[in-house]
């Protein structure tokens, strides 16, 4: 079975929800953990990667969570396989540059996911839709578990996990969410809520972590610390960020909606109707326009039932996604093409947003919920 | 009866056509003329440009081609009607800025307008729909000839006409033509082709004369000397050259449908997208995008029947026109709302363009023409 087989498709992935998936795109947790006695992979020889690779796949795959899962060593992906992985939150942009002496073992329902070899020997994550940070932890917890039973960690009981980089030492937790913030920005008020998270020792990125742009409107939450403080507290803090936030994006909405109730239709409407109508688009101007799209899907402006279109779309127009479609590798200038192609395609059963019209109503009021 | 009701309706004016409208918008000329022994506009005190203004008027009036003529001294104008003269091409912005002792007759037709005690006495136009340079030279000369039997013209046997600036010295004229030419900027060949077309002793200008921006895609070509050459020596060399260029604008526009299709199936898809679901839409954007429409139109992405909306809207879409459906004067950014809705509500019954799929067709075949 090959990695696009054993992947749930655009469209099924798109269906997954979970709380205030409105807002909260998905939930993850993951923990970092090292063999004791052995080098860093940073450190360690290829041999000695290799070995240490096939010892802990050996012990992941044996896990019950772990049942029918894609394991592989990571030289046995393609270019295009591990841009996928990527692109599905998976694995790191850096585990996508490793090769032979790192692996990769994902569950059967994507949910939990382990890499091997990355900056530490094991990096394991549970990722779920919408705002379930506690039960990623409780899945990743259990892994972690289990896991302790059949490998020997590197721990020390002043410092705890002893970690690749010292940002990881101790609990070796990064709990994150990752959250669809359009009227923050669109109000401007997106940078004085990072910095106001940033003092609480939460770090905010971009669409793909570390150093990313946040395209689409898209902000990760996460905590910066691992040292100090119990797994449970880091948890809670920063569930209480996320739900702080969650509140200041439905704030936001309500006084766009209520005092410019058009700026929001002229940026929905005007993403909507390039995206139906434009024969070239980038992978970046798309993501913004579907953030767009997805916030009038929330607003009411078009039909619930377009949410897992959005999420599809916003899946697979991602360039590596895109390339799938086609056997030759397509430069970038035409995969905006064939990206244009399949979103007209797509919206064509798709009607223009649905916003009281000024013979119809009044010019400031925002449409029924 | 007031000038609005004098004026022909939008949707009327849009549905003039000429030869060559697909890319010569119009075609006009104008000639500048001065009484004997009277100071210039400038130069004159008030009481006597009223007096010159009246007699001139008066002359004007009783011409059998201004029967029926709206005929009034510009103070009477309000500030609505002056800048929908201009957005009519009827008026120079500077006439727009004048009162008492200065004038206008316009012709029951729309096609003939003189204009009194602007920086001539006289500046007397033709203004005709496409390519009807030579048309409109008959019309004003017969315009000319009988108002020289009326009036004494200052005429110097050596110099010509004479005129308030010394540009205009000699045959008093001015022949341009407005063209509208986005393949050739879409292809980024306008300037060099403005610059062969200066070299000719011709000026380029924007849609509103002088100084004023290419909005829209739309240009002016224009002479710019008028002593030493007959006024049909003048004719002849621009209708040349705007022979030459309707030729390279076609080029232009076959070259990018044969090597960059989707690259104008994307301009004018865009531009239709956002025509038809903006909610706020400044003047400037909305002619730059109707540019892209009428294209659009031109090269059957289209209906044919669309051409006399896009003419109605390019006009309708201009701040004074708009202006014109309210009765209380509007902040620009509620114009811009107005814009929008007025837009979204005349596309509704405009489909998308129809371009050959990638499903139906190869993906680098222009439409059928």
């Amino acid at each position: 079975m090959n990695l696009h087989e054993f992947l749930s498709p655009p469209q099924e992935s798109a269906k997954r929800s979970g709380p205030h998936d409105r807002i909260v795109m998905s939930s993850r947790v993951r923990l970092a953990r090292n063999l004791k006695g052995l080098p860093f992979p940073g450190w360690a020889k290829k041999p000695d990667r290799i070995r240490t690779c096939n010892a802990i796949r050996t012990a992941v795959e044996t896990l019950p969570q772990m049942q029918g899962a894609y394991s592989d060593s990571m030289e046995n992906f393609s270019a295009l396989d591990r841009q996928i992985l990527v692109e599905r939150h998976l694995i790191s942009r850096e585990h996508a540059a490793r090769n032979a002496g790192s692996g990769l073992v994902l569950s059967h329902d994507e949910s939990l996911c382990v890499m091997i070899n990355e900056e530490d020997h094991l990096r394991m994550q549970s990722l779920l839709p919408g705002f379930q940070l506690t039960e990623a932890w409780c899945a990743i917890d259990a892994v972690d578990s289990a896991l302790e039973q059949r490998l020997e960690y590197a721990f020390s009981p002043q410092l705890g996990y002893l970690t690749a980089c010292p940002t990881n030492l101790g609990t070796g937790i990064r709990v994150s969410a990752m959250l669809h913030l359009p009227a923050l920005v669109m109000a401007d008020q997106v940078n004085p809520i990072i910095q106001a998270v940033n003092k609480l020792g939460l770090a905010v990125r971009g669409l793909y972590g570390e150093g990313t742009e946040a395209l689409g409107n898209v902000f990760q939450v996460s905590n910066q610390m691992t040292l100090g403080e119990s797994e449970k507290a880091i948890l809670e803090r920063l569930s209480k960020v996320v739900h702080q936030i969650i509140e200041h994006e439905e704030n936001a909405r309500r006084a766009l909606l209520d005092k410019k109730p058009r700026m929001i239709y002229n940026h929905v409407g005007r993403a909507y109707g390039i995206l139906a109508n434009a024969h070239s688009i980038s992978s970046k101007e798309t993501m913004n326009l579907l953030s767009l799209f997805r916030l009038g899907v929330d607003l009411g402006l078009f039909p619930g039932s377009h949410r897992a279109l959005v999420g599809e779309l916003f899946l697979v127009t991602q360039p590596a996604h895109l390339q799938l479609r086609f056997t030759e590798k397509l430069p970038p200038e035409e995969r905006d093409i064939n990206r244009a192609d399949m979103m007209r395609q797509a919206l064509q059963t798709v009607n223009r947003p649905v916003i009281p019209s000024p013979d119809t109503g009044p010019l400031d009021k925002p449409p029924a919920p």
